[in-house]
Order: structure tokens, then sequence, then C-alpha cells
């Protein structure tokens, strides 16, 4: 993948993490909780899906650099008092980041698995596994009912119809730079607008 | 294994799923909600036994139809009153055919385990987990203590002797749809005798 | 791993199985729930670091007595009142128990991530989630927020040093007994000291 996705795949970890950061001081975690719930929500996703892909080494493994960047995340993160991140703007980025993030975990799950000669269903299943089983991780660690199965804003939902894109489009095009930057954007576009507008499942 | 066994199988996961479903109503999730859990109970334990088995690719991206059934299944049931799923009637059904799954997941947990050289206790521990494991799952998802650990009527306990009544039978036999039919019988028979009677483990 | 090393491991499992019978007891679960805990809480650190390291067969596939052992525990346990447990003596020796145990895992975690080419920041990674996850499991499926996470005395920063100090001693003297029994006295000091002195993290 170049240097743009690479780069929005990186930002979406930032974001990720931050929730975990933001759930664990919440509930009066240590560092140690704070850092375990960032690596959880960041790379719990990706790990269970190179579980379920049997890929291995596992991606936090290979780039071996995510880890102790989340350290130095984390303890950054503990020095800031919790009301930073309440920010009404603070929230704005981290919800912008994450839908980024949602759209490259979705890209990068959908592209995998596609490789690996899943059907496109299994494939787009994959990509929704990626995007959103690291909060789910997070939510389950915390004690809470998973934010994303809740009757809220449209989220699993942006992932699975930005996975399709990508399926669709590399399949069209067999270029998974202009594919995963497609389901990058319909999976940012979806989420900003169902945020936006209250957007929420009809069942 | 035979065609009855395969149709005890898919009956058996259909029953899994609407106690995911069910659940994950019960606590206000949307359709998203409702096919991740369905997924999770009706595929957690087999995906669980692969895992720890290295057996590759999982059985669900095998048998790709099954999520593509579940989503089916997921719409399909959302579109259903809640309290079509408490009626009497239903509930036993449901109790029924989920006997009936705690069976054939019993069995090919032991017979994957088996084949692979396990120990027969180990082969039974892994036909306990393939059996039960979805629906401790679908429980801590839902923030829940899982049910088949609390003291309610037998059911672990069930899957325990079906998973040796397989080994049993397969080691004197060598035929493993005799065992498995035997497996289900026993789990199924012994499950609903615990439900009938209220048969609890004394501690 | 020479005997003493091997000895201290199985203290540690069983000290982690108790604390797993111990809270399933707590939460009212029956025989089934207590052997669950029990072996969730000694084994799915080890099983964690396994699936992580795709190595195969797990640990207590291969080591097929600890399922049976921890069976014959749980159901010893099961008869004596639960009283027991929390008598002053009962929980201190179970706490230095536990803190061996927590030594020997870490040794394991960071000697197999070694072993295998992972960084050393990735093997002291391994060897706390080695240490730390069994325990993290249990209070999941017990559906509490993980006590390690939580802002109590030093637990997952003993495995943290004491896998480091296993990796710093191996690069040196290239004998893995001396290394693990350095990180497991390393790991059982900074512990005890920590119960004795309730240092906690500050932030």
């Amino acid at each position: 993948m170049n240097t743009l996705v690479k780069t929005i795949e990186v930002l979406g970890i930032i974001a990720f993490a931050l929730t975990g950061i933001y759930a664990a001081r919440k509930k009066g975690m240590d560092l140690i909780g704070v850092y375990s719930l960032a690596m959880v929500t960041a790379l719990g996703g990706g790990s269970l899906r190179d579980i379920i892909l049997n890929r291995h080494p596992l991606f936090w493994i290979q780039h071996y650099q995510y880890p102790v960047f989340l350290l130095a995340l984390s303890i950054g993160a503990s020095l800031v008092e919790q009301a930073f991140f309440e920010r009404r703007s603070m929230v704005g980025i981290v919800l912008a980041l994450d839908a980024l993030g949602l759209g490259s975990f979705s890209a990068s799950g959908a592209y995998i698995a596609d490789q690996l000669g899943c059907t496109l269903f299994i494939s787009s299943i994959l990509g929704v596994t990626t995007g959103i089983w690291g909060g789910v991780m997070r939510d389950i660690v915390c004690n809470d009912i998973p934010y994303v199965f809740q009757r809220t804003e449209l989220y699993a939902t942006c992932s699975f119809f930005g996975s399709w894109t990508y399926l669709l489009v590399y399949r069209s095009l067999e270029n998974d730079i202009v594919a995963a930057t497609a389901c990058i954007g319909v999976t940012f576009v979806l989420r900003m607008l169902a945020i936006r507008y209250k957007i929420k499942l009809p069942v």
C-alpha cells in the first residue's frame, strides 16, 4: 500500500487508541489499564483478522513500532487532564480520525481476506470485523455493552459499505490503492453523514 | 459426515443464532448487534475450536454460506415481534433444537480433536468447548455472567457426556457417523431430562 | 527448562486456578463454572501467547495432564467451604504462589517470543500478556472490570520488569535457566514489596 493509505492507517490507530485511553481513564484505571486498552482498541481488530485468517506474524509484531508508539501515547495522554479529551473540538477531531481509521481497517480486512481467496461476502465480513472489533473488545474489557451494537449512529454499516466498495473497485480496476482510497472515502463520508444527521438503522 | 448429522448441525446453528438474536434484541441492539450476536453465538464455539486446534480455514470461512444465511435469519427475526420468541411453544422448540446443536457441536469438537491426535480427555474438553463457548461469548458481549456457568439445569455436563459417548463409540466401532449420532442422542436426552426434572449439579 | 522452573510454573498454575475457583464460587457458579474459570485463569494467558505467536499445539494440549489436574483441583476446592479461602493465611499463600506464577509465566512468554525472533519490547509485551491475561479473562467472564487494570498494588508492572530481566540476563549469559530464575525472583520480590508497602503507579 502507498504512503497515503499507510498514513491514514496510523491516524486511525491513534484515534482508536485515544478512545481506549479515554474509556480506561473514565473507569479509573492506572497506566497499565490505559496502555492495555489502547493496545486492545487499536490492535484488537487487526489481531482478530490475522488470527481468523491464520496470518503470522500478527501485524503489530511485524510493525513492532506500533506497541512502542502506543506506550508513548498512553504515557503522554495520562499526563493530560481528562477534560481535555471532552472538549468539543477534541471530540470532533477524534470522531473524524476514528472514521478514517474505520475506513482503512475495513480496507485492510477486505483486502487481506480477498487475497487469501475468501468469497466477497466473507471478505466484507472480515473488513467489518477488522474495523469494529477493537472497539468491541474495549467495551467488553470496560464491562460495557459494545457501543457499535447499540441503536446509535451508523458505524459498522459504514464499514460494511466501505468494504464492499473496496471489493467491487478492486475487482473492476485491479488496483488496491485506488480501491483502498475509495473504501476510506465511502466509509468516512457515510460516517460523517450519520453523525451529522443522526442516521440510525431502522431495525 | 452424512446428511443426518449435517442437518442436525444446521438446525443447531439456527437455534444458537436465535438465542443470540433474542439476547441482542432484549438489550435493545440494532441489526448490527443482532447479526453480530447471531454470528458469535452460532459460530463462536466452532471458531474457538478451530483456532485452538490450528485448523484453517475456519469452518464458517469454508462453509461460506453460513454467514450469509445468518444475515438473512437476523433480518427476518428483526421483523418479528420479540414476544413471538417468548411464546411457550417457541421457547420449547428453540430449547430442543439448541440441545440438538449442543450435541452436534460436541461431536464435531471431539471428532476433530481426536483426529488430530489429542488425548481422550482433551478431546472431550474440546467437545464441550465447541458446544458451549458460543453461548459464553454471547453472554460476555451482552455483559451478563455466562448462563452455562450458573447453577442451572445441566448443559455443559450433557455436552461432556455426549463427547465421551462419541469418543468411546468411535474407539469401539471406528464409525464416525454412528458415534456422532450416539453423541447427539445422549446429549439431547440428558438435556431434555435435565430441563424436565430441573436436574442441577450437586456442587 | 529445568525442574525448579517447571515446579514454579506448576505452583503458579495452581495459584491462578485457585483465584479463578474463588471468583467463580463468589458468583454462585456450579462445578462447570468453577472448572471453566480455573481453566481460563490458569491456562488463558499461555493460550493467548501461543495463539498470538502461532505456536501449536497449545501448551495445555501438549501438557495434557494440566486440564485433568485442574478438574481434580476444582472438584476438591468445591468441597471446601468458601470461608477457607478467605482465611488470612490462605490469602497470603495464594498471593505468594500467584506472584511466583506471574514470574514464571512472564519468563515463558518472554522466552518463547524471543526464541521466535521478536524484538525485545515485543517479547516483554508477550511476557506481560502471558502473565496477566488469564486473570483479565477471569474478570471478563465474571463480569468485573479487570483487577490488574485498576489502580491497585503493582502487578503487571512487576511482570514487565521481570520480563525485561529475563531478556537482558538471557542476552548477556545465553542461559535460559538463570534468566528465568532471575525473572521469577525480580517479579516475586517486586510484587511482595508492592503488596507490603501498597505501592501503586503514580498515574
